[in-house]
């Protein structure tokens, strides 16, 4: 038989519809002696809220003035490029949809795979190609592969590609923080960047819904 | 004029079919003084290449025998169930196939949705009891609703639910924790727990994964 041992794990009574503000709540407590840069606080915790990993406060870089840009271009219709299918998920489409955006994965297409074996580099680095081939206003959201990161700085280099934003947070070990400082070097170019190994497609989703959330 | 910095940042050469292996060689040479229990060292070292966060070497606990019960479950044709869409979006599904399993996510229902509100509940919660209802063999992968754990414990209390793993890793500040808790109090119920506040989606996706490449 098994045992209860309900009585003495406490559960806190938080309503569904509170639980998201009562934890932004919990970690704007824990950060209160983090100093944050104005304007930014939301995506950090978001980035906190979908982790709880407090390094973020830390990790995370953004360009001047890139939240104001950003929801600019938002606002006019700007679409979401993504690195993994998982990240695609993530993001809320509703909200994006209102100003006209759109979240495209070119990962898993047939002509992505067959160029990425043909050419002997990633599909990650394909579907940036293929994104960057599209007649639209962008934000990169990257956050699996450093080889996306590499490509997209060679593609801005090449002239070939203007981004509205590049949210740099791969996750890893193989090139993830040499790729990361490659975005950071392109001083004309907006991005928020997790210096270091941390990010993932989560993070890279949350910081999408958080600007979105700020519109 | 953007000034070109990548002379500065030096690339390691790895062929895009070896990049998994070669973050893994990292991993394993990092984890070198870490103990790990025989038999988990694929999913925990799975958890820290999508995280790149080395906590997890010491917050998951396995259940007795777990890896061996849940492989004989996958290969039985067991079905997995999530609690996001980005979990869902995560699993190998292909490989699931194989052996004749499923991803269910049952978050976006509006049956599940008009339930959840009738109710005061959340959608996380009337998942599981959709789930619970389904004639299969069952995998949970919980990486984001501690409420979702909490509805799994009362239904396997209640004599409802006997699934063949919990995989019990939502992230987050409110009744996380406790979550977490009521699950391993649940003795005969294999389980995956990463103890604390730290999982994810991504986490509950990539341990599925780590299960499925060990068939």
């Amino acid at each position: 038989m098994m045992m209860n041992h309900r009585e003495h794990i406490e559960l806190e009574k938080v309503l569904p519809q509170e639980i998201e503000a009562r934890s932004f709540e919990i970690i704007t407590e824990e950060l209160r002696d983090t100093p944050l840069i104005p304007g930014t606080e939301p995506i950090v915790k978001r980035c906190i809220h979908t982790s709880a990993d407090f390094d973020y406060a830390k990790s995370l870089v953004f360009t001047e003035d890139v939240v104001k840009h950003t929801l600019d271009a938002l606002k006019k219709g700007a679409s979401i490029i993504t690195d993994t299918q998982m990240g695609k998920a993530g993001i809320n489409k509703k909200q994006l949809a209102k100003y006209g955006g759109e979240v495209y994965c070119f990962m898993s297409d047939e002509d992505v795979a067959r160029a990425a074996k043909e050419r002997g580099i990633t599909r990650a680095a394909v579907s940036m190609e293929k994104a960057a081939a599209l007649d639209k206003k962008l934000i990169f959201a990257i956050g699996n592969a450093p080889t996306a990161l590499v490509r997209l700085y060679e593609l801005i280099q090449e002239n070939k590609l203007h981004p509205e934003l590049i949210i740099g947070v791969p996750v890893g070990f193989v090139n993830v923080i040499q790729s990361k400082e490659l975005i950071l070097s392109l001083k004309e170019i907006p991005s928020i960047v997790a210096k270091g190994r941390k990010g993932g497609s989560n993070i890279a989703a949350c910081i999408c819904n958080a600007l979105l959330y700020m519109l």
